[in-house]
């Protein structure tokens, strides 16, 4: 079969590689129905993410169908149609236990992609498939349920939930990319007051407004001011980080009301500074974390009933053997206006984003 | 009558004042009985509170009689025995109504020994009486019960509550001073497995054994490898950070498991480094805090039935004259062996610390 290879820093190929197989009597073999790439995918090409071994199968979202399963898989049989999440928990060790599967001891979490090879390939192997698959509506199409192997949940549970956004907040989300966007759609699902988007690109900030924020500021323009203003110079109850920079980071911080939170999605690789001097006293709470997934079947629920904007996100889709051109788009967005690209799904064709 | 007073960084005295009375329908006269110093008063004569304004009397924790009420107070009378709480709650304003009475909008909060005049004197004008006066049982003794106005809430609500102790947890509490030793004994109250108190100085460790820790770790000798021990290579569930300095901060964060919180009662000066790029994917929940005071209540019925260690906190009691030979002793703590002095009480002898 074929599959978009990692060969070390800056060298990625589509290339033919060996067909999975089941090796764990928990594993799955999926049939590549639809595929997305993430921002995480162009750092490991970067070669910010050292654990990836030359020669893995890059890729940890996707949606396909069942073509073989080991002895012990118990919810879904060949021919199902499933979401391949990109988190696969064991289900057993101490972590996922408590539903905290991102943590996986078990040899599980994030491994898609990353310690195993992933699903940017016409089949791959999924283990321990009864967690990890998410049987499909048939009414969803692939490249809307795509969108929830890792962002729409992602934007969920560590931006909206974990930033504990309730009825009648300030919501502010730094970064409209497509994680941002996931958080602005996904906050409105708590009816906050009011939602902010930050961000540098106006054409990012248009998509904000598409996605639900009821105000937006530029990055360079003092949104503190903004935010201030709009909350009676208090800040705002919820500031989501959705960029992966101390510069941001430190911009949350500063923008949150006494007692608010500031909930960090971005994936950062250098260390921010903590005004602790002025945040000692203000009864603020900072969270990270990697997605558990644990919204999943919700957020499937509420897509399939048409509650969450999937549709909007995916701005170009390909042909799954075009894998190298969907890159170039997707790394490109500053010039091609891409949000999510998906290969694959009932749309094969190349759709360029609409009047970008 | 006298009170002690700040004149500028570096200068303070015990000092005849004007007597206060009453400004405000809210207000009630308080006879100071105990009163005791706080780590912050230090900071408020080396000058890092700027706020604080030459003439100010200092302190913003006592036990005393109420001489006199204002027309608006009604839960408490002259003769009445009270603890005088640091926080002074406007009960009006949005923060209040929510029972986050430290961050008080309406002209309360922190404000004794802060903003007015406070503690540290024959009587002190309290603001919001009702809501800053906790009326006393007779049984608890002043210099037990001034223990409760402000070092065992704050210990309590930022670092047990704040930090979510559970049954079975590993704490790590940073700092065995009587904050720390105040976090240890009140994180018993929810039963975790252990308590690790972590301290440069012998004599501290000796004391947070003595206020229920089960092990204890000199901070120079690699504390988080113990903790890792401990916890199977995982980490602590939650850390308590009781210093105030970065150094000890970034400690806290490198001893957390995944899924683990921080929980900041230090008071800053300065920034600490964040390592977002170790924590972004770690899910930990770090907080800050000033107390809110809102456990209060709870604390004085548990005080009453001999189920916090109070009594052990304080190693030098003093007449309420000798203010300046307390402060001396209190500041110099690495001598003394102090933990918190009180003023006046039942008690109202030179005690020295035992053993010491």
């Amino acid at each position: 079969m074929k599959g978009y290879v990692f060969h070390g820093p800056g060298q990625a190929a589509w290339e033919e590689v060996p067909d999975p197989s089941v090796k764990d009597a928990t594993d799955a073999i999926v049939r590549v129905g639809a595929v997305t790439i993430c921002g995480t995918d162009l750092h490991i090409i970067k070669g910010d993410v050292p654990e990836v071994r030359p020669g893995t199968v890059l890729g940890h979202e996707a949606v396909g169908e069942v073509v073989e399963v080991g002895g012990d898989v118990r919810t879904v049989r060949p021919g199902d149609r499933a979401l391949v999440s990109c988190i696969s928990p064991c289900g057993r060790c101490r972590y996922c236990r408590e539903g905290t599967y991102g943590q996986c001891l078990g040899g599980g979490g994030w491994i898609l992609g990353h310690l195993v090879d992933g699903t940017q390939a016409e089949y791959v192997r999924v283990p321990f498939a009864d967690l990890s698959l998410h049987p499909l509506p048939g009414a969803l199409r692939s490249e809307d349920a795509v969108m929830l192997a890792d962002i729409f949940p992602t934007a969920y549970e560590i931006g909206v939930l974990n930033g504990r956004v309730r009825p009648g907040d300030t919501v502010v989300v730094v970064g409209a990319g497509p994680i941002g966007l996931a958080a602005i759609a996904t906050a409105r699902l708590l009816s906050p007051e009011r939602i902010v988007a930050v961000d540098l690109a106006p054409s990012r900030l248009e998509s904000a407004t598409a996605f639900g924020a009821d105000a937006v500021a530029d990055a360079r323009e003092d949104p503190g001011q903004l935010v201030a203003d709009l909350t009676g110079g208090l800040g705002a109850d919820v500031v989501v980080e959705a960029v992966g920079v101390p510069e941001t980071f430190e911009m949350c911080t500063r923008m949150v009301r006494p007692g608010g939170h500031v909930a960090n999605i971005g994936v950062h690789g250098a260390p921010a500074t903590l005004h602790l001097e002025d945040l000692w006293i203000k009864n603020v709470t900072i969270t990270t974390g990697l997605v558990d997934t644990r919204t999943t079947p919700t957020l499937l629920r509420m897509a399939s009933a048409g509650r969450l904007p999937t549709g909007r996100m995916v701005t170009h889709t390909f042909p799954l053997e075009r894998m190298q051109e969907a890159y170039d788009v997707f790394a490109g967005a500053a010039d091609t206006g891409a949000l999510k690209v998906v290969l694959g799904g009932e749309q094969r064709e190349v759709i360029p984003v609409a009047d970008a």
